[in-house]
């Protein structure tokens, strides 16, 4: 398989056709940005620990039966991955309040919610990616009504499946958020990537931090806290 | 029936007690805000423009089958109304796009929809009203999951009366904004008000905006405006 020209470079990763039309080549990168890219920084190591933990989430889910787009790891920072079509929406899953719904609806950082929440956000950064609702996917034609509510299962599965994961290695995962894809026969999976910039992760025991909260927050380095995620998976 | 005790003092309505205690007496007031009342006016006259044009409004509803706790015009700024235990929600109807549906989501001001847009928001000041989802009017208990059925059935069913009506006055329906009531015997019925506040209405032949958006945007004079849709109203 060769890498051949740059197809697309977001905050975070840099895809690249290959010779393969259904296969992309991905480089993570070692960029951070929060507030949509209002504040920007390169931390040297993000990128490798992202693909690594992306990886072995990847291979875990499928384990349990749950399609992704990730085919397999090239090396410490690239990715073989199917190429979908994205569907231009944020998935959000919420198993305690924290960050914007905490702020927003007036609940408490920490709060254990009765079910997992699902929230939709329009992928659109001129926009800010807004929330949105079921009405808006429908009307902007984001997603067929079918799809979003294979989209919602799916997305409900994965929480399943990572909070039992995560618990095994003392950490609470808070909320995080998913990206999906239909594939070239309609099919629809996960794709993006699942690491610490997408998660809020908690240690069970002493509430820190392991995930890019630190960064927005400018609490210290990331790159300890990533690493310490990646060594628990691969205690698994 | 007698006028107790003030209850309840909003931005537009006062709601008082009576010797019933199931019923309330409501006098509207002449107070307009915009911007979640960050912009403050008394606008003599609009009191009583608004609470005719409900009146006759909530009476046309109830025509067509559809309850509210509306009981009588008393005054021209007065009304008797059932007692109800509000839910926490505003309901906002979408026909055309405008306002904040169409800043939020890049949608040009006029794009017809091309189905009626339900949207929930929190009614909550202090977090200036944020939009929510069906997740989140759940895990706040802001209504039961069969009670938001209800109230998005009616608020469809009473959108499609209302877009008859309006079109009958030479006015276009783009949205507007209900809120629902519980009953002592649990039933769900349509309360607060249907006015040129809570509703944007552009005249069909001019676009000529007949709401609180000249208010809002500080376009003019809001009286002509409101007297107009009573004036076509009365002639219905």
């Amino acid at each position: 398989m060769d890498m051949k020209e740059l197809l697309y470079e977001g905050k975070a990763k840099e895809l690249y056709e290959t010779d393969d039309p259904d296969t992309l080549w991905v480089k993570y990168k070692n960029q951070a940005t929060a507030g949509n890219g209002a504040k920007k920084e390169t931390i040297e190591g993000k990128g490798k620990l992202n693909n690594q933990i992306t990886s072995l989430l990847f291979e875990k889910l499928k384990e349990k039966g749950i399609p992704s787009h990730f085919i397999k790891q090239l090396s410490e920072t690239e990715q073989l991955i199917q190429k979908v079509e994205m569907f231009p929406l944020e998935v959000v899953v919420r198993n305690v309040a924290a960050g914007s719904f905490s702020r927003r609806l007036g609940v408490e950082e920490g709060k254990e919610l009765s079910f997992p929440v699902l929230e939709f956000y329009l992928k659109k950064d001129e926009l800010n990616d807004p929330i949105i609702n079921e009405d808006h996917v429908k009307e902007l034609a984001l997603a067929a009504e079918g799809e979003v509510v294979k989209i919602k299962n799916q997305a409900l599965e994965i929480n399943q499946v990572l909070l039992k994961l995560f618990k095994e290695m003392n950490i609470r995962l808070v909320d995080f958020k998913l990206e999906f894809g239909k594939t070239s026969d309609g099919s629809i999976v996960l794709a993006d990537e699942i690491s610490p910039d997408t998660c809020r992760l908690w240690d069970l025991d002493t509430n820190d931090r392991l995930d890019k909260d630190v960064f927005r927050k400018d609490l210290g380095d990331i790159i300890p806290l990533y690493q310490e995620v990646l060594t628990r998976l691969n205690q698994l």
